[in-house]
């Protein structure tokens, strides 16, 4: 059987084909695999039938199989996000800066590939078809490793992407699929230094807690979203109940959701009980003065406060002023989103300065954070660290950055 | 006594403060910094002499107690750079990008400060100074880890700066030093992830290693430097000469100083004989065509391709292509500074490409990669990893971002 690190290493010698392969070579070979996947699509549905139809015999949660779960829609959507990628602008080779020092050197700062993305997740196939496409148009080695739940369908899809890659002219080695789906063989994957030039988890709390623990390779945390939405005494109200119905319900179960209500005390009697009738199914937790206003508000604990729901719940909160609103929101905030909406300028500035998070939406649905919202045509997660990348991540945060210094013959003196 | 948690928190405290102080009160804070830590010269050089002499009496080598002492001139030089880095361009509110999308959203991708950006180093009490400097400016407060050896000097320097920047309205605990200096407390200081936003350790490779080891929180490395210089046959072999001298001699402990030759055998007949003339002093060791062609250079072994040797040794190679000089210094380098000599451009082209370092330079020493050769007036280190910054880190380095998005409304459909 092939080791780990003989794996990590293909990966790492295609990582230097990648890194100066062509946008035009790049953008083939994602489309051949977009054509070999619905080529083989039959191949594909067949392994994947075998996943669905062990997670069913395993007693799977209903949410479960239909992660796993893949359907010819599926697979062109898959097709399609190949293509799309296929079709953005190529970040490499950007020239971030430049300038020329004094005694005439030249020094360019030029955007270039990370080398090995590692990307660990769960169960979701297209996870793999979608994560590859974004490391080789990033002129990354994409080395996988996905769930055994997943096991068939990531190998079949593994297969075909390889095939397109290779019939192009790159590396089939710029997809590798971990096939070991052991504990033991995650943990030794998180610690790849000599191979892995970067780790992006993709999936619930207990990965996240476990790269937190275990890795010693680079990583960038996707991590939760306890996103509040602030009502300023300043706010046009209309506008904070749609923005506030949009954060809550649109689409709860994702990371951008509006997960907490603060509310200005001014504005509080006229707000909270148009909030609790705009909410009709959403579960509201909240503070005594919330409860006061709207007696159907269950009281809120301090576990809430700082609880990313996922699902129609909202903890209501009711502040003193912006002072108590900002202390709040940074003291529970997860760093995903944070919003107020305000029609008074100075408050928006404070809000947007003070408050320490990824993104701070003015006037805007928590919902925007995303890097398809951003303009950035795929993403490949929202990073909620500070270093390296922050927010939505498109091709861009997948790269790094070497200087390239010219001269004529420059020495110090 | 304070609990290494409890003064996480007060500079995590003080970090709120600095995040939101104007440019002119933390270069305020800086100067008067600078006046004290003149005022009180004094006290500071009876203290570093209690350090001296407790190292001296411990049998220190002279080098370590080199490094340990300060003097008058040294806290002058230690005041001017509080004072340079007042004046520079403060990094923090620096738009970096911003655009509009169809529905009207206006994003900006704004600089902020990290936060607490803690710094663990060695025998250099002015890292205490110089560190403190550039957090300040960039809007961190900085979360000091001297080591036990300078323990008075780090103290007595920590309340000077401390008092500074009282005196100008900022907190104290913008500078926090951690005076528990045990082996234990180093191990913990590393995990403090709740506290720490940003690890940057400055010492040499016991340290790096305990840091790769050991941290769980973010960090940057400032590694080892292998540096090559490369002489191509089309290389101009005066210029070549002069660089080679330059990036070897210069000053050879630094990481930035040439470790290793690589000549293309069409001018190694030429070449390496006025190497080895031009470097009297310097112990070469070689492979065998180099010893061939200069006797006088010692064998090399396949230890010394890998070797910062950071002395006056430098191993020799001659390759028969281009393509090989490319693979040699890719398999050997650290990825810090790769140089080529050249005249052809599709060479130099080929080489800054397909090499992956911080720095790749053309016609120029090695030794300009390095923060104030580059423009950046002053420097924290030189990273060589890949993830958040690469190559000479300035105050820029010391930032991160946050997108502030402003709407009128949107919502997501």
């Amino acid at each position: 059987m092939t080791t780990l690190i003989q794996l990590g290493q293909r990966a790492k010698q295609a990582s230097r084909a990648l890194a100066v392969a062509s946008s035009e070579a790049k953008d083939a070979a994602l489309g051949a695999a977009a054509d070999l996947l619905l080529q083989h699509a039959d191949a594909v549905l067949e392994a994947n039938a075998e996943d669905v139809e062990r997670a069913q015999d395993g007693g799977a949660a209903a949410t479960v199989v239909d992660r796993l779960r893949l359907s010819a829609s599926r697979l062109a959507s898959m097709a399609a996000g190949l293509r799309g990628v296929a079709s953005l602008a190529d970040p490499v080779g950007e020239v971030v800066a430049g300038w020329v020092r004094p005694n005439g050197l030249r020094i360019e700062k030029v955007r270039v590939p990370l080398g090995v993305v590692a990307i660990i997740y769960e169960n979701r196939p297209n996870v793999t078809s979608d994560a590859a496409g974004l490391c080789i148009k990033s002129g990354n080695a994409a080395f996988l490793r996905g769930s055994s739940a997943a096991l068939a369908s990531n190998r079949a899809i593994a297969t075909v992407l390889r095939d397109g890659f290779a019939k192009a002219g790159l590396p089939e080695d710029a997809l590798v699929l971990v096939e070991d789906t052991s504990y033991g063989s995650a943990r030794e994957f998180m610690r790849m230094r000599e191979v892995i030039d970067c780790l992006i988890p993709r999936g619930g709390p207990s990965l996240i807690q476990s790269v937190l623990e275990n890795a010693t390779v680079p990583y960038v945390i996707d991590g939760d979203g306890n996103c509040h939405l602030y009502v300023d005494a300043s706010a046009d109200l209309d506008m904070a109940i749609s923005l506030l119905v949009n954060g809550k319900t649109q689409r709860p179960s994702v990371c951008n959701a509006t997960e907490s209500l603060v509310v200005h005390r001014d504005v509080a009697d006229a707000f909270v009980p148009r909030a609790v009738e705009a909410l009709p199914g959403v579960r509201l937790v909240g503070d005594e003065v919330a409860r006061r206003i709207s007696p159907s508000i269950e009281p809120a604990t301090e576990e809430d406060w700082g609880k990313e729901y996922l699902d129609l719940v909202l903890s209501v909160r009711v502040v003193d002023d912006l002072d108590a609103a900002i202390t709040h929101v940074q003291r529970y905030s997860s760093g995903h989103t944070e919003a107020i909406v305000a029609r008074d300028l100075a408050a928006a500035q404070r809000f947007t300065r003070e408050v320490d998070a990824a993104a701070v939406m003015v006037n805007a649905s928590t919902r925007f954070t995303d890097g398809e919202q951003f303009g950035f045509g795929a993403e490949i997660g929202i990073s909620t660290q500070k270093l390296h990348a922050r927010g939505p991540m498109g091709l861009r945060e997948l790269t790094t950055t070497k200087y390239v210094v010219t001269g004529n013959g420059q020495i110090r003196g």
